[in-house]
């Protein structure tokens, strides 16, 4: 009989997988007993907690919001990459790199300080619908997933986002969305600074990339924030390859878990041409590396 | 009638500006009232949460780790500032910048991996006594402020430590002595890198500072790492008082206290000379900018 949690999950393999790893960790005496102290697990944002379809959220708030700085500089209409953002482009967008949209992204993310931009993001997320899907982008996690997050943490482990998107983009609404506090949210970072006004210290954002969370660097932030190697990581792409290795790689049971959006119908299917964030390595081999692939077609009864 | 938290404090105004602060912002209702998710508070860890006299902990640590190292490199006996920490020579010692101790200090942790570091810490906190009580560094926190720190969380406060001591070296042992998990611990880092074995990810530690986590930089890493102001935060030096300017800058009820070491009978009376970390523009402007001077000698019952 089908327990009362993870309810749109399928009772498949990956449904079977999480919640057997997890009785395993949690049930003292068991040899995989895992203390609460060391129930670290890592999620992936974009495509792993919630859509990234036609384009990551992250993308829209800045196509919109590039609207409201070429108001004042009208030369971005004819200059890429402002063109294609400001005509909504999504074809020449999506032959950018990724490494080259998230440059572009913060330098359209400028607000000086932190509140501000804070303050605009949150604005957007009140009246912004995803194009494809005309929902709030607030409805845009997936139902299973959330589920997911209750279970973990109903067996206390304590759950972290680890995501290529903007750390201050994401703080704005992990709480509201994934019940996730702000200081377990880690993102790709601009360089900040301390500009003094009396004797008070503001931090002032600098139009420089200080970190992009993606691929290695997703380990190396792992370390920085959180300190302790996962024992459950979910991702989506091979962005994320590293830090699934990385989590499976320590002792005792670990879980390491791939979703696979192979779901035309419900979702989008989309796995190696998707330029910006591709599953491509990661699919290969994950059977091989024992990495548990969860097709979201299959596995998951809905998805929103 | 004392009410049956902070026992170790005294009934004074210290006390009674903690308690009432913290019935302020949890009272619903109340136009100080603060959500839980933004009860934030953070704390120095050297001299703040434990004793950093003669020396803080870590240079012990240190002193003892170069005495391992020195033996394959005998040439450290006559290279300063490796001779002065292989003698024991704190007066020489104490000559040294913050800075230069610190870089010292990440050479000195020269470990490639984050599991050997945290291996090595670890085995020399099961022995290693502090030269002038002589009790374990496990004994080393301050009483009044380990209560503190759980009446806060009865109070659902999320507590963190941001120090200027090295962030690995904090959490092996943060959890044991504080409570407090990895993820709650910031401070100063070194440079790390990912080196492939095979197909597994391995973090190497790079003998370079990255982030010296004092003054100014605490709040950039406040930012970076909670993405939230703190409502209250606790230091005892100059180094935290762009934490305590940051904290009572931002709107509503905030707390920013500064623990006096003027208690030469049961710790140590110090602030102006002590160069490492001296207390000296904080205490000068204490009063004028809102922040509670705590006095070890009057508002402590018990120091350890």
């Amino acid at each position: 009989m089908k327990e009362d949690i993870l309810k749109s999950w399928n009772d498949s393999t990956a449904r079977k997988s999480i919640i057997e790893f997890v009785k395993n960790v949690t049930t003292e005496g068991s040899t995989d007993f895992v203390p609460i102290k060391d129930r670290v697990a890592t999620f992936d944002n974009d495509g792993t907690l919630w859509c990234e379809q036609p384009l990551q959220v992250q993308f829209f708030y800045v196509i919109d919001r590039i609207k409201v700085i070429a108001e004042s500089n009208p030369e971005m209409k004819d200059t890429q990459p402002f063109k294609a953002f400001l005509e909504q482009d999504l074809k020449t967008i999506s032959t950018f790199t990724k490494q080259q949209l998230m440059e572009f992204l913060f330098t359209a993310m400028g607000e000086k300080t932190p509140e501000e931009l804070a303050s605009a993001v949150k604005n957007w997320f009140e009246t912004a619908r995803n194009p494809k899907f005309n929902f709030s982008y607030y409805d845009c996690a997936f139902k299973p997933q959330l589920e997911l997050l209750d279970y973990l943490r109903a067996n206390d482990f304590k759950v972290f986002i680890v995501s290529g998107g903007g750390i201050e983009f994401m703080r704005v609404i992990s709480e509201k969305i994934y019940g996730i506090p702000t200081d377990c949210v880690i993102g790709s970072s601009v360089k900040t600074e301390i500009v003094m006004n009396g004797t008070v210290p503001v931090i002032n954002r600098l139009k420089e990339l200080a970190n992009f969370d993606d691929r290695e660097e997703k380990v190396l932030n792992i370390h920085l924030h959180i300190g302790k190697r996962p024992i459950l990581a979910f991702g989506n792409s091979d962005g994320d390859l590293a830090m699934l290795r990385y989590t499976l790689a320590g002792n005792g049971k670990r879980l390491a878990l791939l979703l696979h959006h192979d779901d035309a119908e419900r979702e989008v299917a989309y796995d190696r041409d998707f330029k910006i964030s591709p599953l491509n390595e990661a699919l290969d081999v994950a059977a091989a590396e024992g990495i548990q692939v969860v097709s979201m077609k299959n596995d998951w009864t809905r998805v929103f």
